[in-house]
């Protein structure tokens, strides 16, 4: 039990490439570092509804690329499907897709750095079809 | 850095109608300006597990009703599939629905306002065949 | 709204059986009771990629039997679906049905207690078809 918190805000912008995965890990760790963060709570929360954010593996790029392809198999780029058609074929998938994974993570913080395990990366995915500017919201809580 | 934390508590209660969508943004924000809050860190939680909560477009209705479209194909109502049957045809589709999608959400919040972008709202997806009681449990830390 | 604020980090293991659910409820909650928590917010994370954190039903296990079930659909065991196919047939869909459910859970607590709903548990799922140690962090901030 600890007391004496404080908290930061901050931000993370960046262009992503359509349907295409970036890893957000190493400018997150970079943000706490800079703030100064010990032991927390950490929050990374995503502006958009077709691009999401994932905590996943870090090590096989394979691993990325199969999800992308079973959230396009889940939520399929079809008109015949949705009545959301104007703002082009991939943006209801995009919406779908979002839904499926997550707009917000918290992790803690321990000694500066996030609690992740061995194998686990912050990534950003781009579930639109073309380049898009994406920004992300961060809050730390703790000391 | 800022410190001088304070939290609050709050709930909110609603009726929803059978399969249907209810945006709570406004009354969530409503919350944090009776409660004060400048810089912090918004939750919102929901006490159920056959309806569930997710950030999505407010702009175009027919992308809520496409995303519900979408989650009824994902999680049919198919007694073949389930051992769990004896709360209604309904009730085990709408746990899976639940599990998709999300339970709680968090938000920062900057200047009195959540960082939502600009499309994004707060919604309750009542995954149930009949109107139910819902309830929502509100939490902020910051100041 | 209530201010002296302090927090709490926590740690729970467990082997898990392949395939399998484990509530984890009752570990959470000592753990709050240890810490002296009264009202605030617990975070729930679980350091891996290849199972996952879930609030569902935990009064009929009929439910969490269905719900891996219809995860195994919507994610099969299937060479022919994944690129990622050297860590074993169970690894890639274990990521993907980690993907669509959670890493971590945030729960506030009123009167020393999470704010569960009556059906609501706390589940740690297991998506690879062998036991494994798995390791969850835990995270308070209140009073």
């Amino acid at each position: 039990m600890t007391s004496g918190l404080w908290q930061a805000r901050g931000k993370i912008s960046l262009t992503s490439g359509g349907f295409s995965v970036h890893e957000v890990t190493h400018k997150v760790a970079g943000w706490l570092n800079d703030e100064g963060a010990r032991e927390g709570l950490l929050t990374v929360f995503i502006r958009h509804t077709s691009a999401s954010l994932l905590i996943m593996e870090n090590a096989d790029p394979d691993v990325l690329a199969d999800l992308m392809d079973a959230l396009k198999r889940l939520a399929p780029e079809d008109d015949d499907l949705y009545r959301h058609r104007t703002e082009g074929a991939d943006d209801m998938p995009a919406h779908i897709r979002t839904a499926l994974t997550q707009t917000h993570l918290s992790i803690p913080v321990t000694e500066g750095r996030m609690d992740l395990g061995t194998w686990q990366g912050i990534w950003l995915l781009e579930h639109c079809a073309q380049a898009q500017s994406r920004e992300l919201v961060l809050h730390y809580v703790g000391e």
